[in-house]
């Protein structure tokens, strides 16, 4: 019997969370709590004691804290996580003699039994553990223990100082645990910092910025970012500021054959001037780079920059590494195909290369480069195009030693495929949020995102645009639909961004009727964006995120609610703090042609609310105050002013009792 | 990065089925198949090949079937457990270059493009692999390769050959599999024999069997054997055979003090004549035992022993081995206790003790015995109050020798515990079926065992009674009663049991209102049975096990399925083959007292019908024919005739083109 120890009898099964039987971590945010349960129960009918293990990963010594019983063998405990970087925890059980004893001996007791004998062996429980605690601890048990035997003492008084309730915490305090079970694995925390959880986003084209027809610079940049600033945004994330290569370069509209002056796709990244460590020249110097890039943070925005590992033919790389990439029989670098389409003007790095170490290190090498500029915060292109194992090898070196870099993946792919860069590491993830239009479609999606196992390590990034995703519903549904689905993005997803300023300007002008691209799309040319025109949705959305700031409610997604109405065009739903002190309620038309009411029949306890009492909402899109009582209440939303209803909860209405005069 | 292949990039996730991330094996039964499904996928979109490998467990070389894509990154395939004992299966997937070029270079064909330099890269691919098989392929390969080079032929000719599909068979048998990802875990399968999954329980205590008001022998149990066979059962479990002891006997009813000439309860093991390898003297013999053995072999049915591992105070094992015992501190042996409640008449083996190697072995030697005697089959009681590890290593040491060998666990405990002992090797449990009564708690039990995992390694064995459970609703609903719930577990349950004759007498004489034990119980006292009263169910429980034989439908659980019905004491359910040539749809008044009729509404897939089609039920009970079109059909069951249906569903009605003078 090899490796048994057969007097181990506790059982622990069903440890949540646990994402693939601890393959992968979990995701936190400083200060959040982990709350853990498991199945613990051991043969037989005697009582456990059940603890949870947590600690900072590296840390020598586990911190413990007592399990609580729930039912059905069911147990549960918390901790905080405090810092950034991995925690671990597991959970531990063992047979607990002496409560089993206590338990068995009050039950005699109470039925009139005679007890001497049970007395005796309690003594014996309570020897065996004085030998545990530090010296004077262990001295009280031992005079515990002879107090019970002593044949002075009256059988009632015995039996009174057995159940001596300061002893019984001093023995929990020392339990025999030689023959404890641990959890078979030690499972895994990525505590991240909080705009991995709550972040809004703004992508803006860099050269875009000049206001004189020219190829902006870094300068310009910084004249935007008050107006970014005062939208609301934290994030500010740039396509890539690379040098853009030549060979092969798409012109206007994605055409195969640039202009002279057609500047190029800023994904392809490569020229003479450099590759992925260099900055395009017409945007400036590293020096203006980091110019800005302190510009924005004084104005509490963080610049993102893009990872999108892929080249130019042009890239340096091609001729320094050609084991990099793949040849052709013709001798010309293999650029990337879906076939029939070929994208000519992109080289793909080839992961299945014998020098694979290599590669892995150079573009470690890469991200290294840019934080040591200051950057913090990277959007991934493409991510799902490369090997799982590359990522997970890279986002846990740097998370090693830069514990505050959030990896926003950009993998608009199979669910599954999504899933999985998640579970690996990528801190957020954009979603489907873009083609979940209809009532039924988000209700199912966003259930899915936010219960069920997923938003332990999936953390979605809602965009309603990209500067490749303009929906039919934008294309067709005007101002209304813009405001609609920005409402949608910024309450439903604690993180969502949008590409502006073509969102703000609601621009919906489709390459082509059944296309997703944008006409003249910003991608291949230069744009001037007039961001002072009149019907610029900017103040709307400068006050969504200033709600979204106020409201803590709407800073995580796990809290997210679903309420029914009677109208399939009303969708409304709710998010809270943990603690019920803030509560937001939504309510959103989804159609941006005609204005719909209806019935919600809200569930009150996620509101937080006493069915016995009235209660208050307050608009804060446009200040109005409703009264309502009970479940059911009416809504009517009309797209052309206000497409939507975001309410604070107010669960007291101001009563007689409340004025200060009332005594 | 050691340890780090950073080519391997296929991922497989979700192998299905699989119990607690691998912990467990799952369970089959000899012939059946093992359905196997996973996710599998890579980066980017390159086809991929995967395998679903098995092998007897110790076999050195895996077996091997390609898995099929079903949609969204999953695949299946099966694989037949042919042999007792255990299996192990898992999951092998890599990348095929070859089939991902032949799909880019089809398409690339199809939209005109010219293809030369995609023919010589197919050509490279054929070459490298042309290493991989023996000679002649090989050969065949790089004669291949040669022609999609060839410049004498027609680029055309070349685009034919390089689609050629004999050879891309053969490309698909020799794939480059040097960065394959196999799947982390290898997972096991327990093979049992067919009446693991398929039995009919008897129980009886063979003192009662005397017909001349003595202690029964082997002999007249044997005399009893065409009794039992006749009704058509198939497992017949014997409580306890051993030597009762004398010391805190229980006398009739349980009452503390027994009567001279009071047999005790033969759960309190052990005399002076010897415990659990001894026969009670009375009894008989060992020879005699054999010979009752035998008797019942040659009438079909295989006898169970009941494995009670606790003892009476008189138990040899009490001296020889104080070691495995607890004594209290006034040295008499501690007995079994509930407090307040105390079993003084059974001593409890101390499994924490300190010589528990020797106390497994010494309880696995009990086993042996018994199976060197020709015993196959042992009811475990009180499974759930002993070690988990302890069965573990019991049952995988028994098996490993004796793979035909079954234990049904009688643990009637909380549930998580009842599925813990399934998975760690019981072969059958008994259930709460007793406890579930009406339409919803059948269907939600029932559902929870037969779908969602818990049915690939717990097997129910449905008993309405047991010497200790006479329920309330067998006390008060009198014979139709007994019918019903004989119905519902021979149906529901593919394993059921009765303890007889008990059951088929209808006793249903509680010991006091509000007990489950029988008056005058049988634990306590020797008791004669009038098996030839008229009013007994055997002819009815033959008739049923006669139907559950002819009918294969009704010898598994996996494919139970409920309909509704309007009407919440008629319940219906279906079960049927998986090639669907059996189905078996059985409505139940759950009513012992009144007459129920309403509408069944069927879901016709799981009943293998076409919408489009009338068909045939035929009442295997009553032999009534009934003509129903469409699921909605009506049924009025009288509980004073026949409380069921049990339906044979006939797909196919006679029409005029099946005469044979039809053309």
């Amino acid at each position: 019997m090899t490796g048994v120890e057969g007097r181990r009898r506790v059982v622990i099964e069903r440890v949540l969370p646990e994402v693939d039987g601890g393959r992968y971590p979990i995701k936190r945010t400083i200060g959040e709590d982990v709350v853990v349960e498991a199945d613990v129960f051991a043969d037989g009918h005697d009582l456990l004691g059940v603890a949870l293990l947590y600690r900072r990963d590296g840390d020598p010594e586990w911190n413990e804290t007592p399990m609580a019983f729930l039912t059905n063998d069911r147990w549960r405990a918390s901790f905080r996580v405090a810092e950034l970087g991995r925690y671990l925890y597991t959970v531990t059980g063992w047979v607990d003699h002496f409560k089993t004893w206590r338990r068995d001996f009050y039950k005699k007791v109470d039925s009139g039994q005679h007890v001497l004998v049970e007395l005796l062996q309690g003594a014996r429980l309570i020897d065996e553990a004085s030998h545990r605690p530090p010296k004077a601890e262990g001295k009280s048990l031992k005079e515990w223990a002879d107090q019970l035997r002593s044949s002075d003492a009256t059988e009632p008084r015995r039996i009174e100082q057995a159940l001596d309730l300061d002893m019984a915490a001093l023995m929990a305090k020392y339990p025999d645990r030689r023959f404890a079970t641990h959890y078979e694995r030690e499972l895994g925390v990525v505590v991240d910092r909080e705009k991995a959880r709550f972040s809004a986003w703004y992508e803006m084209f860099p050269r875009s910025c000049s206001q004189r027809g020219e190829h902006g610079t870094f300068k310009d940049c910084e004249a935007r970012l008050p107006y970014i600033a005062s939208m609301g945004f934290d994030v500010l994330y740039l396509p890539p500021i690379h040098p853009i290569g030549v060979t092969h370069r798409k012109g206007k509209n994605n055409s195969p054959a640039a202009a002279p002056d057609d500047p190029g796709s800023p994904w392809g990244i490569g020229s003479p001037d450099g590759g992925h460590k260099a900055i395009h020249t017409q945007l400036g110097t590293t020096k203006d780079f980091r110019k800005f890039l302190e510009k924005a943070r004084s104005l509490g925005l963080e610049v993102a920059l893009d990872l999108a590992f892929q080249c130019s033919p042009d890239h340096p790389y091609v001729e320094q590494h050609r084991g990099w990439f793949k040849f052709r029989s013709d001798g010309t670098v293999q650029y990337a195909e879906n076939p029939p389409k070929k994208y000519q003007d992109i080289v793909p790095l080839e992961f299945a290369t014998d020098q694979w170490e290599l590669l892995w290190q150079e573009l470690k090498s890469v991200m290294i480069y840019w934080i040591e500029q200051g950057v913090r915060i990277f959007r991934v292109d493409n991510p799902h195009t490369k090997p799982f194992m590359f990522w997970e090898w890279l986002i846990h070196e740097i998370q090693e030693d830069y514990p505050d870099i959030i990896f926003l993946a950009e993998a608009f792919t199979r669910p599954k495929v999504m899933y999985r860069l998640a579970k690996l590491g990528f801190t957020q993830s954009y979603t489907y949020f873009a083609w979940r239009s209809t009532k039924a479609e988000l209700m199912e999606y966003f259930t899915e995102l936010t219960h069920g196992g997923v938003h332990e390590y999936f953390r979605p990034n809602l965009w309603p645009n990209t500067p490749d995703i303009l929906t039919e519903e934008l294309q067709h549904g005007g101002r209304p639909a813009f405001m609609t689905r920005f409402v949608l993005a910024s309450t439903l997803g604690a993180s969502y961004g949008i590409y502006g300023p073509a969102f703000e300007l609601c621009e919906n002008r489709p390459r082509e009727a059944g296309s997703e691209e944008y006409l003249n799309s910003e991608k291949y040319e230069i744009k001037q964006w007039n961001i002072e025109r009149d019907d610029s949705l900017k103040e709307f959305i400068g006050l969504v995120n200033r709600i979204r700031r106020e409201n803590p409610a709407l800073h995580s997604d796990g809290s997210l609610h679903f309420h029914a109405t009677d109208n399939d065009q009303l969708i409304c739903y709710s998010k809270s703090t943990p603690d019920g002190s803030n509560v937001i309620l939504v309510v959103v038309n989804l159609s941006p042609y005609h204005t719909h009411s209806g019935w919600v029949q809200l569930d009150l306890n996620p509101l937080w609310l006493d069915p016995q009492h009235p209660f208050q909402v307050q608009d804060l899109l446009t200040n109005a105050y409703y009264h309502w009582d009970g479940p059911r209440n009416y809504v009517e939303i009309n797209p052309h002013s206000v497409p939507a209803h975001i309410f604070l909860v107010r669960r007291r209405l101001r009563r007689e009792q409340d004025f200060d005069y009332y005594m």
